[in-house]
């Protein structure tokens, strides 16, 4: 079976030695010292390392059923998710006046990398259940909230995003789903929605859905839509559970991966359903779940791989194979352990340099959501705006990546089943699709968030590059950390000044060049989040820590990935310049 | 069901456009024309997508399944092999010696592409027997020859290749079978052997199991090996068939993808094998099998692709979902089809350009080969012996890639197995692991074949780039084509020297290097092998073709790769000149 380690150390040091979480001025943040997140790591890291983990090939060979319009969920998985609510961690960054635990964002995303690792299919049930929390809270009515959000924050009712139907994914504006307005205020939906991920299973007592429809008056395309919440059962007045609703499971989808999660074809035959938020503007409530559905999306690109690269380490280690070309390194062997060829190591490093650079990208991510809704702080919004297709887009091209190297350092058993490198793979594969495919979080990113704002948030990205440059210029880590950032940085300038020459006369030249343009980014993100994490360790080194090792580790990771990694930001940049003429030179026909 | 249109049409032009097959001086090769290769490819191409594609999908879902000892294979693959070997598609390009039709093997390989993109799984059944055959025509005495090789050719009986056992597969010095020779001159083989493909099943009399095992007085390590001859049933004098053989099935593997082939645990307790080629000297025959199987992964590499290629155009062009950036292309619908986006059309663009340069390159390589064994050209053999790691490994990851490209066009549909995109990555993913995983290729290629006779074949590669490029720097493909190869080129020669440099001083600069290396030789190559089929191109069009669209869209398919993908040559430059200090400055315990 796979081993899993919960990184606690090294979520420890992103949350404190570069966030620094407890001398944060939000609100209740001074009370987040690293031996309290560490206690809340150390907790959640053995629920996942002991409950969740060992059930993640069961969920994979086992699959979901649905039997009798009910979905059975894989062995064990009633258990754990028992253990989860219990554990108190469905709760755990949720509003108290709901019975939450009221911690920030932050705290939730890192203890979330551990369950998600541990198992991604599983957490599933709960990450969506808290995505509509999160919709129901920003958009429900005072009744709503206190009808629903209790339930939720337990995970005694789970929730569903019911957005995509047959004929239309990424372009909503089609859909057909239609809400028929009734007397009593309410609505009867009627339409099919496909790929609804946890959209029926026997861990719950109710699903909370919230499903994108017409209703009538709305305008044509997306602005006709509307978001409703429809319960799988209604709620009596006195919170009880009443009748069943119009609302079932026509089939679950085959899929290539993350077969612990039911992935369901929902048929709703004039189901009641409730609006939530204003009416015809349900694109806007829907973005609440779907925003922080691609950050977490963006977390799981990263966090599946985790355990990939864990695995693909001790088997390097372990497996004897061939000697090392400077010399024997265990002569009294039969051979030397894989780890001693330098491409094994070079394969081991791109995982590690990027795994422990997207875990500081996410948690960062977070604490900007964190200074968003907590202190209202209209730069940190606009920030993790800019950010969020980046996080998403990157991070889960480079977490498949990062699987599939993984896998490769086993050889022909990683092909196995049985070695569970394959699972890895095929689990981080939905992430580069669901919640937008990438390649629309490359045009989201190009298209939109680039000159939100008048170009105030990239600009924002630029000066915050530039004055940590200036800032560090001198020093042991100029050569191999700023420089390095600094050329970088320069690259992703001269490709955004390339689209807003270019793209203003012909929008396919910017258009063509969006793909490169995200990962082009992530580079540079990664770059100088590990420009950072330099700094940060260097600093501990000067003042005498007692953790030398960590520290010199992390700071020869950060060197590997700006040698090895960031001279990819030359290729997208001209990728880039080439423009729309090689991309878009062939008529439709002539392919 | 996914489509699959045999691309004759295109396999057309690399055989008679660019490698003017019929004008070759070798023998028979006069007879090879258009019309002529025309029929044949038509005739194989009927037989994949009538035959072989429908069963592939099959073939995934049923997998094979060993009942009483004995491996049954997916409904309909005894039928689709029975008209495989009615066809005579098995001894295409055998010696007709043994029933051959001693066609070149350049024809023998634009026949298998078809076969693998059709049927990967299905058409590892006669790949691997064909591999046998080669071994046993090269290295067999006569009377081996004609013991095996007329039931080999019609694939009566096939063939397998054993090599790998649980504790070793590329180091096989380490393997510990055992041959203990007997009177009669034959050998008891006793060991087991993992990952041994079509080991074991139902569409043959016989299996010719070729295995890598120790005899007494060999050397250590991998001098010790000999190549031994096991057939599961003993051929008796008269040719028929005799007793089972001591050989058996322990167990299948449960696999990513391949299912339709079965991977078998084969265990021989003392079964009856002949020495084939000299005792001691087991790895040179073994070599035989194993270079042709790595241009055959190359082979697989890409045509495995081709199909997901082609139903992404498929799906891109029929998807309606969002509107062209530039103006709505289809006004009358409800949206435009996704081909209009220019970042889908990256992608098409990606896998198109990879596709076609790869089939080229196959073709290029399978021609080399006849010009060894046809013409015993020592420098095709040089050259082929130097592409071998290149083709196998660089072509391999981009088929990865490229099925992922074509996955992620379909959305959430891609990660469905119904649409049949899933399969095409898992059966993808073998090819970067089997007959030598791609970082031992890259190994191969950077520690072996660089330096080989004293690096004769490299610098004859580099010479005939400069060459190819001072013959065209003039012309309207110079801008495009020429001066993008021969900054490419001067990369390629950059790396080298680099290696040349410091791997005598310190080995792991240059091994720390290798995957980069293989990598930027691979776009190097394909720079070339673009320029060339544009030349070829632009030449038909100056004469006046009939069939100009076809042309153009080679021409403009060749500028997107010379524009887009070359600039990679930057990056793995970059990558390699790092040396190893990045790489390997962590201690292994550090990890």
């Amino acid at each position: 079976m796979p081993i899993y380690e919960p990184p606690v150390r090294d979520l420890q040091f992103v949350l404190h030695d570069l966030l620094k979480l407890s001398q944060s001025d939000l609100p209740g943040h001074s009370d987040l010292d690293p031996e309290f997140t560490e206690a809340i790591l150390d907790a959640a890291g053995k629920l996942s390392s002991e409950v969740l983990a060992p059930l993640n090939r069961v969920g994979d060979e086992q699959g979901c059923v649905l039997e009798n319009g009910v979905v059975r969920t894989p062995e064990g998985f009633d258990k754990a998710f028992e253990a989860m609510k219990e554990g108190g961690w469905t709760a755990l960054d949720c509003d108290p006046e709901y019975g939450g635990q009221g911690m920030p964002y932050v705290l939730g995303t890192a203890v979330g990398e551990l369950f998600v690792s541990a198992n991604m299919a599983f957490n599933m049930y709960q990450g969506l259940t808290h995505g509509a929390y999160s919709a129901i809270h920003a958009h429900g009515t005072d009744e709503q909230k206190q009808t629903y959000l209790p339930k939720m924050v337990t995970c005694d009712w789970t929730g569903t995003m019911n957005l995509t139907e047959p004929h239309c994914g990424t372009d909503l504006g089609m859909l057909r789903t239609k809400a028929e307005p009734q007397d009593d205020g309410s609505y009867l939906i009627t339409g099919q929605k496909i790929f609804i991920s946890a959209g029926d299973h026997d861990l719950a007592e109710n699903v909370i859905h919230l499903v994108l429809a017409k209703a009538p008056g709305g305008g044509e395309g997306t602005k006709g839509i509307s978001l409703f919440i429809v319960p799988k059962f209604l709620v009596n007045e006195d919170g009880s559970l009443g009748q069943a609703n119009g609302v079932s499971v026509g089939s679950l989808e085959e899929k290539m991966g993350i077969h612990g999660n039911a992935t369901c074809v929902m048929n709703y035959d004039g189901a009641k359903g409730w609006l939530l938020g204003d009416l015809h503007k349900g694109m806007r409530a829907m973005f609440t779940m779907m925003n922080e559905a691609r950050l977490g999306v963006g977390l799981q690109g990263y966090a599946c791989a985790v355990p990939a690269y864990q695995n693909a380490l001790a088997y390097a280690k372990d497996r004897l194979q061939g000697r090392a070309v400077t010399g024997a390194k265990n002569p009294a062997g039969p051979a030397d352990p894989l780890i001693v060829h330098p491409d094994i190591r070079r394969s081991l490093m791109d995982q590690k340099s990027f795994l422990e650079g997207a875990r500081a990208l996410a948690l960062w991510g977070a604490h900007l959501i964190d200074r968003t809704h907590m202190a209202n702080d209209a730069d940190a919004e606009g920030m993790i705006s800019l950010m969020t297709p980046v996080i998403k887009g990157f991070m889960t091209d480079k977490g498949l990546e990062t699987t599939i190297l993984a896998q490769q350092v086993f050889g022909g058993h990683g092909y196995v089943e049985e070695w569970g490198m394959s699972q890895f793979v095929r689990d981080a594969r939905i992430t580069m699709i669901y919640e937008g495919a990438n390649g629309v979080q490359a045009l989201d990113l190009v298209g939109r968030k680039l000159a939100q704002d008048g170009g105030k948030h990239v600009m924002a990205f630029f000066e915050m590059v530039k004055s940590f440059c200036k800032d560090h210029s001198e020093g042991p880590l100029a050569d191999d950390f700023i420089a390095p950032l600094k050329a970088a940085s320069k690259d992703l300038q001269t490709a955004a000044m390339f689209f807003m020459e270019r793209g203003m006369k012909n929008p396919d030249d910017a258009l063509a060049g969006s793909y490169d343009f995200m990962h082009l980014f992530g580079h540079v993100t990664f770059g100088l989040i590990w420009a950072r994490m330099a700094v940060t360790a260097q600093a501990a080194l000067d003042a005498g820590t007692a953790d030398e090792a960590f520290y010199r580790t992390k700071l020869a990771t950060g060197r590997y990935y700006m040698k090895r990694q960031l001279p990819m930001t030359a290729t997208h940049l001209a990728r880039i310049q080439s423009g729309a003429d090689t991309v878009m030179a062939l008529e439709a026909e002539a392919f």
